[in-house]
């Protein structure tokens, strides 16, 4: 079907727009009180995360409230870990659990790889009920975690401030973690290739805790895989969100994808220099810019687009909305997106 | 009384010196076993840190026991907002909880700035002891936390993974985090120099938290005040340590302080590319390697010292060590260094 508001695949592919396309990461959920009366009647976010046709509802939920020029599959990057035998429990208020949890080559060899398409049909099924039920309104985005992320749930099982079972894994084990990375990067690229088979019209790679490694580090633990996913799924537009990586911009550069994401503690000066145009840059309001009145949602949210004005541009947040966040304000924040 | 080793003065001052001194962040605590017999003898942190005696003890013994070039006052960040009226509990493996906390000019009006010498007298009491027990071997630290750092607390009341509500209250109320933050500069500005006062022989402002925000409100909220206290404390050498905050190294250039923390995240060579030896560098090596074995921990200090071989160097961690660091590991850092 055609896309009736193609926006977000121009942008990503560098082509002329009449305006900057917008979402927010984590749109899909957490601030809608019509996301939580869904989450209510359920066991939990797995039973909405597992459900295709609520998965789809809530997809769509920011399309038709927020209107948003993108939507993205409401799902979690901890599915894959999940698929290759690591079953995980979200505790309200904690966030993630996993009772088992990788430590050496017995467990690295145990994950299972295969079947895919069955272990995640779940998601390629919430894919298609959704791009059905948009009839082509907006593109549909599908996302999975990069290697080092999904790794250091793996070995941490639980988030962390500081991550350093994962981080002193990549120390003490360097060879057993490439192999960990390596399977994850394989599984990653079937799971984003069968959501692009679903039809996902964009692909977004979360490295959420890219910022707590080292410059060398994350090129060879972070980057290196993050290339081959590149390198292997390049059917549709390819987003790089690296949260807190500043130092691996540069790097960046040569990877094959068409939109780096920037959060909001990188300077949009200096990436517009890096990468001159020869990527597209998504970000970075600050999220708590939304906690202010609406003159400062559209002070800030212009200044920030100010700073992008003669570059390739998806307007989003510096990172997910704040579960907080009144819904109010993130309508201001895309109207003012929409009439700059 | 003269100092038998006084390196890291003559290192932060930028003067020839024989070899790079060494020290650790929270080197006072956690990771001895002789600091934890001390501690569990106790009721909590707390009455550690108010003791002055058993202050002065668990700072000497990194001194004696890993033979650090520097001591480092054993207290805490958050002797200033309690000092100032806001009691805060040590909860064990959750960290600080502060039950009253700061939200409107109200609450502010009614922080205490005054007498700042009775009601921190414990910590400038175990500065002398220590100063007395430690009979010139090394030179001893103080420190406190910055502004923008003691302000989150005192906002959210207690750690948090975004520091939303702190973050918003800049957003939201910018006049009354300006006023709140000078109340806060004027009496660290008043605490340090009655730290040096007491014998502190070099002063070290931890902004734990610069790294969240972005790059302009950091200018506006964090550094201002920064570079308020570098001008008022100049009697001994200063070092500022912005934890995550890459994107303010330019701006420090033109602070009035001796030396600069780096973070593990930030790239060596770009610090001493923007510095280019008009400060010292303090840092950086990634607190994970000390969880690998002595060779790796061996290779990767040298590989640390080499980018910093023509450049006027500290060394130490990029974060203070993690508390289930081995000490024979700590060691082994040291003498890395000391050797090298």
């Amino acid at each position: 079907m055609k896309l009736k508001n193609d926006l977000i695949l121009k942008a990503a592919k560098g082509e002329n727009i009449d305006r900057t396309p917008v979402w927010l990461m984590r749109q899909a959920g957490r601030i809608l009180p019509e996301y939580r009366k869904i989450r209510n009647s359920l066991s939990g976010f797995k039973e909405l995360v597992e459900t295709p046709y609520l998965a789809a509802e809530v997809t769509i939920q920011p399309v038709d409230i927020l209107n948003v020029d993108a939507a993205i599959i409401f799902s979690d990057i901890l599915v894959i870990p999940e698929a290759m035998g690591l079953q995980y429990e979200m505790v309200e208020k904690k966030g993630p659990y996993f009772p088992k949890t990788v430590s050496n080559l017995t467990d690295i060899n145990n994950l299972n790889t295969s079947n895919i398409e069955d272990r995640l049909s779940y998601v390629f099924e919430a894919i298609k009920i959704t791009k059905e039920q948009l009839s082509g309104r907006v593109p549909l985005i599908g996302f999975a975690g990069a290697p080092w992320t999904i790794l250091a749930y793996m070995i941490e099982g639980q988030g962390s401030k500081t991550f350093s079972r994962a981080k002193s894994f990549l120390y003490r084990e360097p060879k057993l973690a490439h192999l960990l990375l390596d399977k994850i990067t394989q599984t990653t690229i079937k799971y984003l290739k069968l959501q692009i088979e679903a039809g996902a019209d964009l692909i977004q790679v979360f490295d959420s805790w890219a910022g707590i490694l080292s410059p060398e580090y994350y090129k060879e633990f972070g980057m290196k895989y993050i290339d081959e996913i590149c390198k292997a799924v390049c059917d549709v537009p390819t987003t790089i969100f690296s949260k807190g990586a500043f130092f691996a911009l540069d790097q960046m550069k040569n990877l094959n994808c068409n939109t780096i994401g920037l959060d909001w503690t990188m300077d949009a000066g200096n990436a517009v220099n890096i990468f001159k145009n020869s990527k597209t840059l998504q970000g970075n309001l600050d999220p708590c810019v939304l906690y202010g009145d609406f003159k400062l949602v559209e002070t800030k949210t212009k200044e920030m687009l100010d700073k992008f004005v003669n570059s390739r541009h998806i307007a989003n947040l510096g990172h997910g909305v704040y579960p907080d966040t009144d819904p109010e304000k993130v309508k201001c924040f895309i109207e003012t997106v929409k009439s700059y």
